[in-house]
């Protein structure tokens, strides 16, 4: 199960196409929203307990002083993914994307692009299928979709 | 009492200014090594305590994805007043000053300037000072000191 | 008495929230108009007479080449809280930021987030209540709503 | 087997700290320079074979226009983590962070901080760990540890 | 011939200015979509058989992590000028102007300017140009009508 | 006369070079320390005499929170040059340069490249000399031992 | 006589805040595009003959990578106002004002804020009313009204 | 015939890496020095006569606000390549990345990495070569050896 959680409701727009994958890989997935600083003490817990409930790679989306993956990362040994996402006060992502990338010695949070909830899925996925040959597979198929869309864009243009 | 936190040893340099400004204004301290990634029970067990304990204002420095100041601030009610330190793996200081400064609503740090640790300890006398008419007559001190120190450069460029 | 003062008028949309605040927790305030570049001396004198006037902490917004709130902190020894508002013609905030965050050794602001009046109006409040029984329980109270919107916004995700 | 590979050998100074946290892991590695801009078809040789070969994530460091990660995400299903190495020509470190970090949707890159080589080391671990039990055991004790030496810490501070 | 190619279709509106200067100079070109992250192998090929089948001079553009106009670089002895494209989820457009700025010792990429086709499509002219006096004539004639464009500007602005 | 302040002694190394272009020029100057935060009072009484006291233009030299050279022409009717400072905690001279540079309308401050003491002082001299057709001649005299220099370099050039 | 040019007539709309000044303070001036990179002969004329035509300042407005204010001032030994503009392909402004500002040792250009071609104006008068008193006194009574103007909006704040 | 030309002397350490190359591919090259902003009046001398000198491509390095490439690149039709030197007062290389990057539409610049010479040097020979085989053949032998250098570093990563 993936574990998919952001810090606001107004994350969810972006935080969604985490979700669209974990459907489109057949996944389990949880939801929840877990804000570093206004449910501390819920953020821990979910921390804590996330490995005895079956989650097994947890995505994490903020925005600003965003420090829910690394705080998230701080408590639990699962991998944790860092969705740096570019919020109404913002100053154009940085500070979310520097609070989430420059974890110290001993604390990985795994980051991805600036609003790349859908990376985020993905790389979910392939922490998965390391061992699972099945997902192995579906993601090799990923791949090829990935290269027929820009072979429709090369028809798409040809016929310009 | 003013309570000093830093998340690294490494910090203590820096934050060392910080418990010079207390001495030097008589005022009460505790300084202590807090990481909020490497002991985040141990963090959100001082700010739980904090105030009962008898800090009235905690001046808490980081460096990198700097999170210390802020998940500090998530769990006390008491002002919280955040140095960026700029470590040795930081992105010229960007990683620090963004990831403390640009809390969200509803979690105010109190944000100070780079490796800027003498004007977190100045910051808390002065909120300390609010009420308290002999630190504000030290402190109206302190600012004619400041103006002195400019009359001896002076004197110091006439000469030269 | 909470002083809140901006540069000019075109600030007031932002510096409202820090308004709201001090209304919400029943915090006397008193709001102006003191332009660094315009009224330099209406300037020194708010700030000379801001604690005989009963004022206990002031908040300045200012955007741009940022020098009120700094300007104000090297005259008085009350507590100053800087604004940073993105005006109009700033460099995407950086210029706002940096003027007001970047203070010398001696002379601290207490700086916010990009625009993060209401965390401004928070921060004052907390400072008040360093010594005030009465308006921690209201600060508590508020962490307590704080976390209880998260809550609703979690049901907000289940009911999706 | 965790799969080390950077564009340099002037990077290995920095790489050997994920070989390291392999090493005392007992996690097995294999290490070896593959530069996206010198060996283009040796890189996608690499990336085709790696999951054949045993390889179960790949740490990729690079420096400046860091196109190694991507580049390798591009062609393998495997987890890529990327290292954003601070070379000698780079911009102050911002030129790899971004090539590193802001991969386009389909293809993620799992980043860490700018020289954060062992970061990616505990990472890899951690994916390693995700259905690995003993590996997570060690994981938790790894965290112990890191507490441990902040406690450590505390005793250097207090008998200062 | 030219050979221009982009990521996506997406880039098609800025990278369309680089045909259009082509055209207008009567140089042949090819447009395609290659993709570095979901054409990998087409990529390539595109770059090994660029010299074989007439190409000259090779425009690529790409948004975020800018990875393909270095690549192609890592490939071909052809020139290759890289143009920047601001693309939706860019930061501001920096990620892919490092990413194609920054090459390493060995692979140079003639960067332009963020949306730059235009200026790569003179570029590849210019390049062309170098030998052929009939194109050399043709640059010097573009030259002379940026001169009355301004002319016509100045008219513009008498007459306002 | 030119009015040469700075905000700290520190600054002298770097201001000294706009000292010695007055001198080169035969062009009167008084030099001061006067700094925004710490002798506000001062600063404003300086700017207030200064075209009475025969000052013809201000160069204002500062660093960090740079507010000195955009206060002191909030005061005088005299045109200000503001010279950024890159002092030791600036945060790589941006801070000096926004704080300086970013002024509002009906405040301007004529800004020089960070550490541009020495322009600071040929631009206080150009507008002396826009009426003084003396000091003219020396500033076409100035220009010709610029290009006098670079024949030398070339010279140096030719012989290695 | 103010010069003001611009590199194109789409930056009228920005200087003209110059022209405004100008008229304002009753100063002649006149208006011209002049591009550095597409007229540049015309360009080193104008700044040849701008001090025998009666230019006393000259204001250059430019966007982009701005070479405009930079090459006039390396021709003529009038005082060169460098404008920022904000242009459409610019990076945030970050091109513009760093093509300006950062000068060599030699040829200053005293640059103003990103599209502050209003302070461009102002900055104009000062220099020429440093011998004018007529113009110093204009210029008392300018800072006078911006000063009532945040009485008006005091006034307005207390009516609200 | 390349034509390699830079403001200063002090950037010959920087630029010479790009004679290196010239000299490796048996391509005649001149050495100058002109400089936009101290002879303004030579550099455009410089452009206009290059092409009838034997100029192929134009290698200008400067560094701070980097006016020489694209003002070179105004007056002449041949190739421009833009090397940003990283000078002593430059903030960071950003003013010279920017000043030569982001030239307007009509006139082109192929800007290399900060401090770039030598890939300055190879671009060079690359456009010479889009037309002679001989060069093609040398460049591509160039690129075997890249990849050999990447072997032997293997071979010295294995006898670690």
């Amino acid at each position: 199960m993936v574990g998919i959680i952001m810090g606001s409701i107004s994350d969810l727009k972006v935080m969604e196409e985490a979700v669209e994958i974990c459907k489109q890989f057949g996944v389990a997935y949880e939801i929840d929203i877990v804000s570093a600083h206004r449910t501390p003490l819920k953020m821990v817990e979910y921390a804590q307990t996330a490995r005895e409930r079956g989650v097994k790679v947890i995505i994490a989306g903020a925005g600003g002083a965003a420090h829910l993956p690394g705080m998230v990362a701080s408590v639990t040994t699962l991998p944790v993914i860092g969705v740096p996402v570019k919020s109404s006060n913002s100053i154009d992502g940085w500070d979310s994307v520097l609070s989430i990338l420059q974890m110290p010695s001993g604390v990985p949070v795994a980051t991805v692009a600036l609003n790349g909830a859908k990376n985020a899925g993905i790389l979910a996925i392939q922490m998965i299928g390391i061992e699972n040959q099945e997902i192995a597979i579906k993601l090799q198929k990923y791949k090829t979709e990935l290269s027929d869309k820009v072979a429709e864009m090369v028809s798409e243009l040809r016929n310009k």
